[in-house]
This record gives C-alpha cells, structure tokens and sequence, in this order.
C-alpha cells in the first residue's frame, strides 16, 4: 500500500565505494586509528566570483547522527560484493566520534579559507568525505549565485522558484540555500515544511488557459486567493490582461507578474498604464530566465520584486563550488600530495579576516599557527561538533535563520568592489603564514 | 535515538505552492475537473547539441504512487497558511488517476518531442508539474552529456565518479541516468543499493599520505584487494609509482590511475614503462575533470578507462534539460499561450521516428493527428500509466535495465552527423503536421 513517505534514503551510502576499500585495507594494516585531519577547502573561485558563501554545514550536522550502518546498508554492500567481515564488523559499530570545526554557515570564504576540518582517526574522517563534499559542494554553489543576486537587487525581493530545473531533493536545498543570503521566499513547499522557508506563488498559464476567458480565471482567482494576490497577466495580451486584472480586482490588487517579452521595456508600460488605472500600489513581479545580470538590467525599471529559477538552481554558471577535502595532518604530522604543494600548508588550520579602524574587511589569514591578534581581527574558525556530538542544539530551522542572520551581517563588512558582477580577483586576498 | 534512516522525505511537497492555489481557485468555480492534456516538451537541446536522451521517466513512475498527502503534508500546508478546507479535503483523498503516455525511457528526443504527456482532471494533472519536470530536466540532462562521453569513448568503459560534485541524492539519479546510457559503473554505493549500478573504486591520494611511504600503502592495498586492484600512481612521483606499483603487486597488477597532469602524454609514457616491466596486460584509467571533449582528446593515447565527474553530474555545461509542462488542451479543445503560438501545436501528439532503408533515422515526425505509418517508421508514444496504475510492473533495477537496452538499441540508428561534439543542428529535423 503506497504511502506518502518514501522508503527512507541511507545517508552512509552517499558514499564513493573507494572510501570502504580504504578503511578496508586501514583496517588491515593498522593504519585505521591514525589521528588524521582532513581540510575541506576551495582552491579557486570560479569564474572571477569576489566570494564565495559557505552553506550546507546545517546539513551536514543533520545527516551525521544517521550515517550508520544498519542490517539495510550491510546487507547491501555485501550484495555489491564488499564483503571483508573485519570492515563488514567495523562499519556495523560506526560512529563518528572525531571533532569538526568550520566556519559558520553563511560565512563568506575566499581561496583557501579552511571552510570544515575534520580531525578523526583516519577511518571515520575518510568516510565522510564524499556525503560532505556533495553538500558543501552543492549548498554553496547556489549560496554563492544567490548572494550577487541579492547583493544586485538591491533590497528589492528576490523570490526562489527554480524546483522544477534541478533534481527534486537538490531544489529543496537550494530553496535553502537562497534564503541563507537573503531570498525572501520560495515555491518549493517541501522546503516550507522542511526548514521554515517562507513559500508563495499564486498561478501559472495553465491556469488562464483552462478558464473560458482571461477574466474567468482573474475572478476565480481574486475570489478564491483575495484582491490581494499576483496576477499573470502575459498569457494574451499583457496591456489587455493589466486592464482586465484591475478591472477585476480593483485597484487594490497586490500584484501583477510578467513571464516573458522584454521585461523592462513592459515593466515601464505596465507601471504607467497601472498608475492611470489608479491601481498605483499594485506591485510589478517579473520572472523568466533571471540572473544577477538580468536584475542588474532591470534596476532602473519600476520592478518590484524578482522570481528566479533555472539560474539560480544551476548556479549562475557555476553549479558545483569546487571544494576539495584532503587529509593535511597524520599523526601531528603535515602531509600534502606533491602537485599540490605549493598551495597547500598542512595540518589544522586557524583563520581571522583582518578589518580595518572602518570595520570593512581588508584580508584572510590563514595559518596553521595561532594568528596573533590584532584589532578588528574576527576568528572564523567554531567548533561544530565534539567527540561526535554537534556544537549547536538549534532544530535545522532556528539553524537556517542563525545563518541568515550571520550572513546579513558578515557581508556588510565586505569592501565595495565585492559587489562587482564583473569577472575579477577575489574581494579579499588570503595571506598564507 | 538516530538511526541509519532518515526522516523520509514527503514527494507531494516537491511541488510549487501556486499548483495548490491554482487547485483551490479551480475546485471553488468548478474547472478542477475539466478533462485536459499537459505534454512536457523541450523547445530546443541547449549549446548546438545534435540529440537528447529521455532520462527519469522511471523515477517519476516510481515517485507517483508516494505522491499522496497524508497528515504530515496536510499540517504543514496549514502551517504554511494554505488553509482552504475545500481544498484540503480533496487533498486528502486525491490519488493520481489519469493516464501518462511518453517517449520510453533511454529514448532519443529532439526539439518538440512529446516526450511525457499526462491526461487528468486539470487539478491532478496541474498538481505533477513540479514534480515531472524536477525529475525529468536533470536526469535527462545527465543522461544526455553522459551518451556524448559515451559515444566518444567508443566502447572504452566509463566510470560515473561525481557525487562528490552535486547533491547527494542528485547524485544517486546522475549514477542512474550515466548508467542508463552506457557508462559501465559508477563510485556511488547508494546507486548500486537503489538501482543495481555496478560500482568500482579502490584508493584516493590520502591512503598513500596516511601511510609512511607509497610502498607501504600499495602493499596494504594489494593485500586486502588483490592484484587485480587499482594503484593510483600519481601521489608523489609518477615513474617511481608505477615501478613501485608493479613491484608490488606483479605483472598481473589489475590497473594504474592517473589523476593529474597531462594525461595523454602521461599515458604514453605509463604504457611503455608498464610493459617495459611486463606488466603488458595493465591498464590505465584516467582520471581528472573529464568531460567528452577531454575523452575525445585521449583517443589517440593508451588509456582503457575513463572516470569522470563534475562535467558529467553537471550536464557538462548544460546542467537541466530546459523541459516545460504546458497545458496542451482543454476538454478535447487545443490550447495555446499566445506569444508561443508558433510552437506549438495542440492536443495529445502522435510521435514517430522514419527510418530510411538502411535502418538510418532521417526524421521526427510530430502530430496532432495519427502519423500515417510507413516502412520504417517507429512509434515513439508508448503508454506509461493506465487509470492512474503504472503499465510496467518491473522493479526499479529491471526497468532500469530495460531503459539501458532500448537506448543501446535506438541509438544505432542515429546518422553518423549525431556523434559530432561540435555545436550545430538537432541530427534528425522534426516534422510537424
């Protein structure tokens, strides 16, 4: 008998088989208890990004209690013909007990800030590696896209509605990850129920088109959803559908929404012909391909509110963050690939962003020594979880709301050349000691 | 007390609230149950792509039974001020019962195939909106990038390596969708828990920093796995690793890895020095930001195995498929948004594939109206749900498998134009009459 609820995903097999193989042979050899530090970090911002935004931690410390190796997953991995008994025995008692710090969600970050570290005998930090990169990797890339449409559009709103453009689970945490930094609301009702996400939207053009007329569908509406609702009024005419909307609802009707054609040439059309119609405080709500660059054009336009959708859920370009998560430190020792040794500095790290006598931000720095503090120095590095056991007790949506609330306030300090939609180098340097 | 479970996510909320307010203002002036047809179609394949691959339909069909709202989902409705009890009411009570016809899956598609076609009651069909389109714009856009790398690779395997690079549970549908269209296996455990995707993997760069030199860590790998495993030979000096490689293990050493560099005159190089040692029968996989243009690059070098991630769970630049859900017709009356009248055509389609003598594709026909059928001709349109019960009743690794031959199938005959990586036109024209 179908239910409502799905069967239940396993969060330990968001898992790169190779991880299981490692502990296996760990396992063997002795190596497995080896106090070990893993570092997640982003070498590059892409596409001359100024910053990035460090999002999905919340999740992250959610998932943790339930990466576990129940009789389902076992079952499983023997069927997928990892059946070592000394791993099958080990994983079956797996519990993270290790330590992990980070900066907090909604953080800005820069290349090289040391976002999640992980200190842990190697065989418990070495299997969180794939489910935290899929969520940092994932949650941050639309966090960071986000933040420069919030940061463009001025305090005008920014509406979430990019579900039906990316995979269903993936919509509901970038409904999450947009209001991080700022989105007001979003479509996605199961990141409503989920996290608090504030969740709006009123009709498609499906909805006209099944009514015998325009005006049909506007009464239903107005009727069902009150004069205060947003009307799409581009499924015909848009200047006819403004006409018939007010005509309908009265002047008193909360919005109207434009889904396509020039939207800033028809805002200012659509502005006037409202004003005439004495519907003066009546909002203008424009959806249809957005991104930061398509609010930018519209600021000048008599534009109330923006919904956006495919560019946000794909990440303006750039769908995935580019985090890395190394093993930097075994046993106190420093350790690091030999490519990459000119950027890496091993062992675990602590972070300040320097601020000047104005409290605007003027670098990173990154040392695996203590940074000697100066004025308008903030640490960046908190403890998220201790001998297993997450720092914070808030439920995810008093979390999301910390966060959001961390970001709103951490960006302010961001020098002004941050804001630049232009490809460039990043807002703050990182100096390395 | 946390289990390996977690909370099971509530498929009827993948939904944009405005299908719920549209179903309100529908069930109070009496449309919500006029007879209508959606048609998720794609207007065009994004970045000059010469064909597409359906991808998710299974997914849709095994989601559908769970779209149901039980009193989770009805007290968070409430709870986000969707409190319309008519509508609520129905809620209670709706199951799916309307009928799905489409392209199978692992099905070419081009620009206005009717690829997914739903006949409901408008207030059941509006409701699967977000839903359909969430599931089928990214897996068919995995399995679309993934069939060009696929094609490139020309029978040398591919291994989907990218969950890491998305969403978690994105990155279980992208192992999916990369298998349904060729790829041998992939690293993530819970596509092979969910779907029976073989899965591969041996060793990252922190096995061999965990131990105290290259050596150690390939006999501990050559130990638990075997010689027939993988050694990535790439941590510190290449040369050195291969030698130490087969040292270890033998001749009979399964595979080498390469992760960086340049990897094409890398595997030159790996080739002469594996069977300078003798290990003739050794093969080489390559690793690294691959997409089809990198594979294309390493046909000519002695690579027998790709691993490929980012590029691949992000579309390889086009990361969602650019599908909509459009209300088609109305109680048997075609209708049309305006501005796209030039697109579109009316109705429930007829959809077949021509074929020249040769068995070769040459065109798409697309129609309102039955297609009268000629020699070669192939019907596209299969029913996928009868009354609401899905036609298929394989389990979700069976259809899987099913959907992986038929792309195998039709594939073939696809002209040789089809393959090129370069942008250009669709590879077959699609007809409307």
């Amino acid at each position: 008998m179908p239910t409502s609820e799905l069967p239940a995903a396993a969060p330990a097999l968001f898992t790169d088989r190779y991880e299981l193989t490692m502990v296996a042979a760990a396992l063997a050899d002795g190596t497995a208890e080896r106090d070990c530090v893993f570092e997640v970090f982003a070498r590059r911002l892409s596409h001359g990004r100024r910053y990035g935004v460090v999002a999905g931690t919340g999740r992250v410390l959610d998932l943790l209690p339930h990466f576990r190796f129940g009789d389902r997953e076992l079952a499983s991995l023997r069927e997928q013909g990892l059946t070592d008994e000394r791993l099958l025995a080990w994983l079956a008692d797996f519990r993270f007990t290790g330590d992990i710090d980070g900066y907090a969600e909604g953080e800005l970050y820069f290349p090289g800030s040391p976002v999640f570290t992980v200190r842990a005998p190697f065989a418990q930090g070495v299997l969180l590696e794939t489910l935290v990169l899929s969520v940092l990797n994932h949650d941050t890339a639309i966090a960071s896209a986000a933040a420069r449409m919030v940061g463009t559009a001025g305090g005008r709103p920014c509406i979430e509605m990019g579900a039906r453009r990316t995979h269903e689970e993936a919509a509901v945490a970038a409904a999450r990850a947009a209001y991080l930094v700022g989105f007001t609301a979003s479509s996605d009702l199961e990141a409503g129920r989920r996290y608090g996400v504030p969740t709006t939207g009123t009709s498609a053009h499906a909805f006209t088109l099944l009514h015998d007329d325009e005006e049909s569908a506007f009464r239903s509406q107005v009727a069902t959803l009150g004069v205060g609702t947003t009307l799409l009024v581009d499924t015909y005419d848009v200047d006819q559908g403004i006409r018939t909307a007010v005509e309908v609802a009265g002047p008193q009707l909360g919005a109207i929404r434009l889904d396509s054609g020039d939207l800033p040439t028809l805002a200012v059309r659509a502005r006037a012909l409202l004003d005439e119609l004495g519907a003066t405080s009546t909002r203008i709500i424009v959806t249809s391909d957005l991104d930061e660059y398509a609010i930018a054009g519209m600021m000048a336009a008599p534009v109330d509110g923006f919904g956006v959708g495919t560019r946000l859920v794909t990440g303006s370009g750039v769908p995935t963050a580019s985090m890395v998560y190394k093993l930097v430190e075994r046993d106190g020792v420093p350790v690091e690939k030999a490519s990459e040794g000119k950027h890496s500095i091993g062992g675990r790290k602590h972070a300040v962003r320097r601020h000047d006598d104005a409290g605007t931000a003027v670098c990173e720095v990154v040392s695996a020594a203590p940074v000697e503090p100066r004025d308008g120095d903030r640490d960046l590095v908190v403890p998220l979880v201790r001998g297993g056991v997450p720092c914070s007790d808030l439920d995810p949506r008093a979390a999301l709301e910390q966060a959001r609330a961390h970001h709103a306030e951490v960006r302010q300090a961001l020098p002004p050349g941050a804001w630049a939609l232009s490809g460039g180098e990043p807002a703050l340097e990182t100096l390395r000691t």
